[in-house]
C-alpha cells in the first residue's frame, strides 16, 4: 500500500465562487479521491491552515509520496516546514508538484533555478502530447490529452534539464510548454505536471486523474529511507579500506567533526 | 577579456600556521594569480571579511565568472549575499565551486541536494582521471593528474546527475570520487572541482592551475545577461501569438500580476 | 513473472581450462541460476552456437529482459540478429550488458559511441562503490562490494552520458571505472555492469548475483510493447488535430509514404 | 577559421520544379552561403553524387563541422562512408543534422534509437520557441521564430534524452516538436535542427541562417582530434600506476591484443 499525502493550499476554494463550485471540498480532496481509485494507494490530505501546515515530522515519515498544490500563498508556507519536506524528499519520499506550485518555495529549493514561465488565463484549449508512451506515468493514456479550458503556461520554463521530458503541451494561443518532467534529488523522485488551474475542472478529467495515480506509483521509492543523507561522515585513517598511514599536515584532530 | 572574481573565505590562512605558510597571501590570491597566467582573463579577489563579503550588486554585475572557496565559515555568509549571487548565476555568471565549498550555502541552493560526501584528512595520494579529454576544461592535461598529498572526498556525493562527469578520482585509501562535474542553472554554467584542501599546496600545482584557467573560459557565457529570468510575465489575451478570445472563468483581472 | 533470457557467447568455457572449471555449464547457466533465486523471475538461456544464436523473433517477443555476455566472438554475431534485438529493445525489452559485452555490436549500436576502455588482466582487487543507494539496482548491497580478483577496466569509457551513474570502481592498480550505468533507448531500459571476467568466479559472488536480479527487475518495462516505434506515420491534412487546409507546394501526394 | 562542410543529398533540386526554383544551386549551396556571412567560418559543399559522396578521409580530417541534409536517398549513402563520418564525429568533428536527416543512417547510428516522428506536408505555420536564450545557438534570435509554411514534424521524436532541449515548435495543425536538441558522442558535438523542408524557402530566412551559423560555432571543438578513441589499449601489469604483481588465472599472454 502506497501512502500518498495531498497537500493543498486551500485558499481560493474559500474566496472565489468559481473555484468553490468546482471543488466544494477543496482541490486536495478531489485529488485524493482520484488517487483512491487505485486500490494500491491510500491517500490523505493536509492543508496550509493546519498546525505545521499538516506536515509534522511524524507524518512525513509515514508518507511515501507527497503531492503539492499551491498558488496564492507560497509565501505563507513556513521555511522550517519547507526545509523539513525537502529533507524528506532527499531521504526518499516521492514528490509530485502540480501546476502553480512551480513557484512554491519547495520546488524552487529542489530545482535550484527560478522555475519561472509565461502565463495567460484565457480559458483556451490545451493538448498534452505524450513524448514517451513507455513511461509508467503515461500508461493508459493515448497519444494526447485535450483539456478544453486551461491556463497557458509557456516556455521558457526555467528548470534544470530533466531526467526525462514526458509531456509537451500545445496551446490554442500559440505557445508550448514541457508540461511533464521528472528529476531526482537525493533518493527522492520528482514529477512536475502542469495542468490544474483552479478555475477549470481539470482534476475531474479522467486522463488527468490517471496520470496522477501513475505518478504516485512511479514516485514511490520502496528503498529504505536514506537517513543521514545530508551528513558528511569522517572515515578515520585506521578505517580506510586500504591500509594507510597519516601523512602531512592536517586541520582536524582525530574524531573531530567537519565544518558545515 | 573575461572578468573573473575569486572569492575566498580567508579564515584558515590567519588561524593555522600550516595554511599560512602555503598561502601567505590567502588562497584566493594564489588562485587569482593562476588565472592571470591566461592573458585573456583578468582576476580580482573578494573575501568574507569585506563589507557584503566583497560581493555588492555592482561588482557581481561586472563579473563573468566567480570562483568560490569556503570551508569553516559557510554559516557566516549572509543569506542575502547568497541569494544575490544565485540570481547572478541564473542571469549568466559562471561559477566554479572549489573543494570544501561543496557544503557552501550557495552550491547547496543551486543543486537542490545535500551535496554531502565522505572525507578523510590523511595526506594520501590522489589520481584524477580524465573522463572526457575533448572537453574544454580538460585541455593541456594528460590522462591523469597525481596529487601527492590530499584530503579524501568519497562517494556518495549527493548532487544531481551532472551535465557531464569530467574527472573521477582514485584515492590511495581505497575510495573514489567524481571530482569534476558540470551543471547549468538558468543561464549560468557551474563546475565543481574537488581538489584544494588548504593544508596542502594543491593550488600551486601546474595542472590544477591549468584546469582553473580552462574552467573560467568554459564557464564564461558571453550571451547578454538574462535579466528578469526569475519573473513570470503575463501574456495578455490580446497579445497571444494566435488570435484568442477570453473564455471561461478567471482569477486575475487584466494586467494583474501573478502570485508568487 | 518476469521472463529473463541470458545470452552467452559460450566459447571460452569450452576452450580454456580455467574458465571451464569455474563455469562447467557455461557462464550463462550460472547467471540464469542466479536470477532464479528470485521467485518472480523465470530465466532461460541462449547461446551463440544455436540457430539464429538462440534469438528468433518469437523468443525475443516473449522476453522481458535480455542479459548479454560476449567477449571473443563479437564479430560472429550475425548483423540481422543484432538488428532484431535492437528493435526489440526499442520496443521495450530491457537489456543488461555484462563486462566484455561493452564491445558487442549490440551495445555499440545502442550507444552510438565507441564504447572503448582501458584494460589489464592482472587479477587485482576491485572495490565497487555505490553512488546511489536508493536505486532499485543497488538494493540489498552495502556501501561497496569487493571483488578479490578482477580484470581492470579503466576510464575513459567512451559511452554517452548516462541517465544515472550507479557504481564506480576503484582498482588496486590505480584506475577507476564507471562500472554501473543506465540509459534508455526507445522504450527499453539498459544497464551496463562491468564485473564478470571469465577467469574469475565473479558470477558466483552473492552481491553480484543480487545486483543481476535487481537489474532484471529494474529493466523490466511492463508497458505494452511499442510496436511501430521505428515508423514515421503521416498525419493527413484532414486528420490534423486543429482544422487545416493544404497550403503551398508539396512533395508527397496524399497517402504516399515518407522516405527512409 | 572554422572549416564547415555542407553535405547535400542534391536529388530533389534536380527532380522537383518547386525545389529547383527555391534552391537553383542546390540546398547545400544556400546553406553554405548562409555560413559564409560569418567571417570566421569557411564553408564548402559536398554531395551524394561525388565519389565517396564527397567525403574522403582526407576531407573529413580537415573539416571542423559537418552539416547534413538528406531525405529521399538515405539508403544510397554507402555504409563505409557513414562509418567513416561517424568515426570522425567521435574524434571531435561537430555535426549538424538538418530536417529529414533525422532518418539518415548517420544520425540513427549516432543516436542508437529509431529517430522516428510524425509528419504532415500541409504548408502550415510553425513557431519555434527558444527554451534557453542563453545558449550559444540561440544568440541573436528573439523569443520565437515564425516560419510561414512548413512541414509538420510531430512528437514522439524517438531520440535519446538530449544534453539540452533548445527549441520547441508549435504547429498550426496542433502538434509540437522538440525542434532543436544537442548531444555529445565521443568528442563530437551534435545539434539536430528540424526546419528545412525543401519545398519552402526556409534556408533563405534570416533567423534560420543565424541559427546555422551559431550552431557551427557551437559544434566546433578546438581540442586536438581524439585519435584512437575506438581502441581499447592494454595497460601491462608493469605499467599500472600503482605497483602490482600478476595474480590468478589469465586469458591473454603479455602484449596480446584484446578481443573485439
Amino acid at each position: 500500500m502506497i501512502r500518498a499525502l495531498v497537500w493543498g493550499e486551500n485558499v481560493h476554494e474559500h474566496s472565489n465562487a468559481a473555484v468553490a463550485k468546482i471543488y466544494p471540498d477543496g482541490m486536495h480532496a478531489t485529488i485524493a479521491a482520484a488517487l483512491r481509485d487505485d486500490a494500491g494507494i491510500e491517500a490523505d490530505t493536509a492543508t496550509l491552515q493546519e498546525p505545521e501546515h499538516g506536515l509534522p515530522e511524524a507524518r512525513l515519515k509515514n508518507t511515501d509520496v507527497l503531492l503539492w498544490w499551491g498558488h496564492k500563498a507560497h509565501g505563507d508556507v513556513a521555511d522550517a516546514v519547507v526545509e523539513r519536506v525537502q529533507n524528506r524528499v532527499w531521504g526518499g519520499m516521492g514528490l509530485i508538484v502540480l501546476h502553480s506550485a512551480h513557484f512554491s518555495k519547495l520546488f524552487k529549493r529542489l530545482m535550484g533555478t527560478p522555475c519561472s514561465l509565461k502565463w495567460r488565463e484565457a480559458g483556451e484549449r490545451e493538448r498534452i502530447w505524450v513524448v514517451d508512451r513507455s513511461h509508467p506515468i503515461a500508461q493508459g493514456i493515448g497519444d494526447a490529452i485535450e483539456i478544453p479550458h486551461t491556463e497557458m503556461y509557456g516556455e521558457p520554463f526555467t528548470v534544470p534539464e530533466p531526467m526525462q521530458t514526458l509531456f509537451i503541451t500545445w496551446y490554442e494561443g500559440g505557445e508550448v510548454f514541457r508540461s511533464g518532467m521528472t528529476w531526482q534529488r537525493g533518493a527522492g523522485r520528482i514529477f512536475y505536471f502542469a495542468p490544474g488551474h483552479e478555475t477549470y475542472p481539470i482534476y475531474h478529467q479522467p486522463e488527468i486523474r490517471q496520470i496522477l495515480r501513475n505518478a504516485v506509483r512511479w514516485a514511490h521509492n520502496p528503498a529504505p529511507a536514506w537517513h543521514g543523507i545530508a551528513e558528511a561522515p569522517n572515515v578515520p585513517v585506521g578505517n580506510a579500506p586500504e591500509g594507510l598511514t597519516q601523512k602531512g599536515e592536517r586541520l582536524h584532530a582525530d574524531g573531530e567533526a567537519g565544518y558545515r
